[in-house]
């Protein structure tokens, strides 16, 4: 049974839909919505469809972006002979974040998941081979996550790009800054052990 | 600095405003929007400008609803003489889905609130006086929260009505069904104790 008007239902499915929200949050959020000035209502709905449909990849990293190219490869002091693989365009938000990195991205938008049924041809692995192909790439980063199948992603880039002689690296492993030791797991501690510098 | 596209960012900027959505939810959901179907995002879209466009308050009741009269006004089987005075049409929905309440409801939207500057012109008390002036209202139960605002509300509220010789009732405390008495705290049970029963 319905307890609320047909459209608010609607919306509260939607809105369930979303990550994270379950259907009390769903709920106060319609209601919240309800309470919108109708500009403001109609400014989100308008939002959504913009961002659904001015947004695409960009052609040579796959970032999203809503010009021709993303505003890193439209950005001529980046370095072209460094490109940093991640996963997801909310990785190239992290490192951006750093303000450190001058080099570029490719995104894969995935990682191999033989679990979830993602393969190579999945993810946007044949693009970065194109731009590696082209020339001009010195050093390829690998930067999936630390997890199973961000290692085996690295991995498996990595032995594509080995006959082009392109440099490939591997982010370090570590303890987090700011971290206890006492808190940090064995394998954490181990890889932190393994990749010691002199000081 | 901005990290994603504009129209993204914009629609984080949206999602980020709705309650209990933080910017690391809102940039999960946007990117779950953007991995959405065209028409699924058309439809969410949508199913805001329907439900903020059709939908209004019923003009007995003040419930929400997209047709003249809400579902339980239009519904003859309901009792037109019993009114159940509720803040907020969630609250008609947690009554409703008793499916005990066979009477009718009051949406005040709102509660008097001298803190949140909210005064009783602020909230629906005039259309509940009107209603009980026209007649045919022989009880109206003051179903607000318990708590400070709602207490204070269903009070003045309840002396307004004095005059009509209109039964005014109030929901009663207690201890909750399944809750253990260890863990009330000690105005519910004393509540309860006040509202003892035989049994």
């Amino acid at each position: 049974m319905r307890f609320f008007p047909a459209p608010v239902e609607k919306l509260i499915g939607y809105l369930e839909r979303m990550p994270g929200i379950g259907r009390k949050s769903a709920q106060r959020i319609a209601f919240f919505i309800l309470s919108l000035e109708e500009e403001d209502a109609a400014g989100f709905a308008d939002a959504i469809v913009k961002a659904k449909g001015a947004v695409h990849c960009c052609p040579v990293c796959q970032n999203l972006t809503d010009a021709e190219l993303c505003s890193v490869c439209a950005n001529g002091v980046r370095d072209p002979s460094l490109v940093c693989v991640v996963a997801d365009p909310k990785d190239v938000a992290a490192f951006e974040r750093t303000r450190e990195y001058k080099g570029r991205y490719h995104v894969l938008h995935g990682v191999i998941s033989p679990m979830g049924q993602t393969g190579p041809d999945d993810i946007r692995i044949r693009e970065l081979i194109a731009r590696v192909t082209e020339g001009g790439v010195s050093e390829v980063i690998m930067a999936t996550n630390p997890d199973t199948e961000g290692e085996t992603t690295a991995m498996y880039i990595s032995r594509l790009l080995k006959p082009f002689g392109t440099k490939v690296t591997r982010l370090a492993y570590g303890i987090p800054v700011g971290s206890h030791l006492e808190f940090t797991d064995e394998i954490t501690l181990m890889r932190a052990l393994e990749g010691r510098r002199e000081i």
